[in-house]
């Protein structure tokens, strides 16, 4: 006899990798937790056959990406980022969402997870039956990371999430690379006046779709001024959309105050920003993009896994030490070996 | 008859490319300027002619490269990076070194060249034949611009000049691309207190050898206000180096005050990471870095080059963006274009 469709995954026979990947795949879209853990699993491993697994995966469950609302949420450590997300993704479940939270965070590898890598910090949200926690895939690069973060975002979106959730810490070019993710660019900032505007990087107000001004409980006057600071800093920026001027506004991610207001914001944004079709587009030059870093994902892979270059790799990289070999001859031979030339 | 070997090399005839690339060789160990600027120019262009034509020369050159002492120079637009560059260079002139000045801008694409573009903001400098300025090399990544100012600088070691400064705008990654280009990385910053302390990236003061508070002659007041906080706050980051602790020094580039000083620091340096043996294996290090940076260059050129991928190409790239074929998929097309797969 069969075995039932409805059967969970993991109780499930396979007669091959296709099979498996299939298999995978129908209950990946019927919302089953375990294997949506492990298609990310699969996602995100650095094995080869692995990663062939997990990509004919996403090529079945293509077709039924797509539906969330993807937002990036950035802020330096200690403004509060946890709290807020728990709060806002706790809200968005009493909405009737399904919430799933995501982190780029290229330093995990070295700090072993600066963020979400502790699930207990959003005990509240991670006991919903409506909401996914994942913590920052930990490998290499930040265009790794990000790969891995888009792959997890595609088949969260495939289980019926309908609003995901990156966040991302306040540092280096990964808020880039989570606004090269996601349709909206949420930032987070301290109630502080004057000072805090002297540390931030233009950069991140030029990405902004929203500013928020978090831990409002704390001191209503700074956030006030933060508030008019903030408009000011917009004022000599260039916006995002000619049809979307960044609010800047005050919350509260402990007490949840203004978490509603944020929200509307977002889906106001979505609405103006389906209609004059930028949110396609954004997408559109998001996929070119991602096609990019896969071909050279995949040239990289090739090389290391190249048995000529395995083996030729120390003399090449001892020689080029010695400085009895040029780094350009060296990497004409690396070349040489991939018979390309 | 055939050419004298002292014969200029823009008079000179050639058999053939390898005996023109043999001769450049010879006229740039001459220290012939019009031949040093057409070497960089070859290293700089896009063409692949051309790139393996300057990849020949370095090749014949690299014995000859490596006398420079490597300083990177870095802080935000309105430090004085000109006005300092050119009071250091001119001393540095006058203590009988011969001085190379170059830049790297990643953002020179867009904006026509924010650094070194105008030769005539160093106009003392660039009259005196002992020195030699160029305006950062303009072409797309930061990774392809600091490689390009990389063979720069080995062509100006190749010259002669034994003193290369490479200037840096004080934005997003390339601080570490130049310092990944030196040995010794200078940040220059204004002499405000407290206040400008939240403006800077930790990672700057990570990076630093040195950090000099620029313009002492306008407020000296708050240059000595200046030193002592960035002083406070080298010591809670770890040093570059277990055998140098960075100096922090006033420095006027537009008087010259404090540039000597300046310079016996990067001298002491030089002298203690060369008896440690950093200097070298940072060099090391870089060389490695630079080799395969010149592998993912080569790739990607025979990726854009290949007639099977340049013709599918728009084809793939609209099927990915109309969303009826996956990023990934097309990804392995291209690859396979290759003949790797």
């Amino acid at each position: 006899m069969p075995s039932s469709p409805s059967k969970p995954f993991f109780q499930q026979k396979f007669a091959d990798d296709s099979d498996m990947v299939k298999k995978l795949a129908e209950a990946v879209l019927r919302g089953e937790r375990p294997a949506l853990a492990r298609a990310i699993t699969l996602a995100e491993s650095r094995r080869p056959d692995h990663k062939r697994l997990a990509h004919g995966l996403l090529d079945i469950l293509m077709p039924h990406t797509g539906g969330g609302i993807r937002v990036g949420i950035s802020g330096v450590p200690g403004v509060g980022k946890s709290t807020t997300i728990e709060s806002l993704g706790t809200y968005l479940v009493d909405q009737g969402h399904k919430v799933a939270v995501l982190a780029v965070d290229p330093s995990s590898t070295r700090s072993g997870g600066a963020i979400l890598g502790d699930k207990t910090r959003m005990e509240k949200l991670s006991m919903l039956k409506d909401a996914y926690i994942r913590p920052s895939p930990s490998s290499g690069t930040l265009g790794g990371v990000a790969a891995k973060t888009r792959e997890a975002m595609l088949l969260c979106e495939a289980a019926g999430f309908d609003v995901i959730l990156v966040e991302t810490v306040g540092v280096g070019q990964s808020e880039t690379a989570v606004s090269e993710l996601t349709d909206f660019f949420l930032v987070l900032m301290l109630p502080g006046a004057g000072d805090e505007l002297q540390g931030i990087k233009k950069g991140i107000l030029e990405m902004a779709d929203l500013i928020a001004i978090n831990k409002v409980d704390q001191n209503e006057k700074h956030a006030r001024t933060a508030i008019a600071e903030y408009r000011a800093a917009l004022h000599i920026i260039s916006p995002t959309s000619p049809n979307w001027y960044p609010p800047v506004m005050s919350i509260s991610g402990l007490t949840g105050k203004g978490l509603d207001t944020l929200w509307d914001a977002v889906l106001d944004h979505r609405r103006k920003l389906t209609a004059s079709g930028e949110i396609q587009e954004r997408r559109r030059i998001q996929d070119i993009k991602w096609m990019w870093t896969l071909v050279y994902e995949r040239l990289h892979e090739k090389l290391h896994r190249d048995p000529d270059v395995r083996k030729a790799l120390p003399t090449l990289e001892n020689a080029v030490k010695d400085g009895t070999l040029s780094p350009n001859s060296a990497a004409n031979q690396i070349i040489g070996y991939l018979g390309l030339e």
